[in-house]
């Protein structure tokens, strides 16, 4: 067994002195690192932003290369050259913009206010209410509607 | 003048505890407010990211229309209507990069390795070590070379 006493109160002082430094230097300390931190996700996020763009940019140049050729195609006459690029534009550019998470709004069926928005109603066989033509197709990026598919829905017969 | 008298040991015990505590809940809401800080910036990132792609997502919708306008008019064989179309389709792409920070590299004039790419070289009429024949366009996106413009040198003659 270690020896105990209580300790005097000039050792209780010095003590005390002792942990009430410690906690204002951690404080400090954390404050410090604290004030840092936000500063550095102030730079962060302006890079952050710059770089996702960056990634997005460049995969579109081959996009923009693709579109420049289809245009000398076409200024050389060469119709099959120019349709057939075409093509390959419209499907890099949908690709990519898939990569980063654009999906088309689904039209079938019954009209849905959150993601349709309907320009016209119009009396047809189909059921009142439903979908019948779509003027403008619609996106979703992720969870979130871009874009709402602007479409012609049916009053019934 | 307000009477001054040395405090008694056990009134310094009792201030220097006090003093000793505060410090320690000042560090304890700090160390909080930090966390919590740097919790909330992980979410933030993430949707700082989303809503930035987001932008430039939907400014290509246009770009996505206009190329299936044109596959159409392509599938009708109006080959006038067709020509136009793309000629929009890259008007609109090369705009909306360029409202991203995208610009060509310059490639008149001597080579520069920071932002030119030789794929050969050939003797020519052009000075030794000017740019003749541009293969590959580049581009920067602000001042970050997002790809070289893949060139041809002169060798001098």
């Amino acid at each position: 067994m270690t020896e105990e006493r209580e300790l005097t109160l000039e050792e209780q002082v010095a003590a005390l002195e002792s942990e009430r430094d410690e906690h204002l230097n951690d404080l400090k300390r954390v404050a410090a690192e604290f004030e840092n931190y936000r500063k550095r996700v102030l730079r962060d996020q302006e890079s952050l932003v710059a770089r996702a763009h960056e990634r997005l940019v460049k995969e579109l140049l081959p996009v923009l290369d693709d579109l420049e050729r289809a245009l000398a195609a076409a200024e050389e006459h060469e119709e099959a050259k120019l349709e057939e690029g075409v093509r390959l534009v419209h499907r890099e550019l949908a690709d990519a913009l898939e990569r980063e998470g654009l999906a088309e709004i689904e039209t079938t069926g019954v009209f849905d206010p959150h993601v349709h928005e309907a320009l016209l109603s119009q009396p047809s066989e189909e059921e009142d209410g439903s979908v019948i033509e779509v003027l403008q197709k619609g996106y979703r990026l992720g969870d979130r509607v871009l874009r709402p598919a602007r479409v012609v829905v049916s009053q019934g017969e």
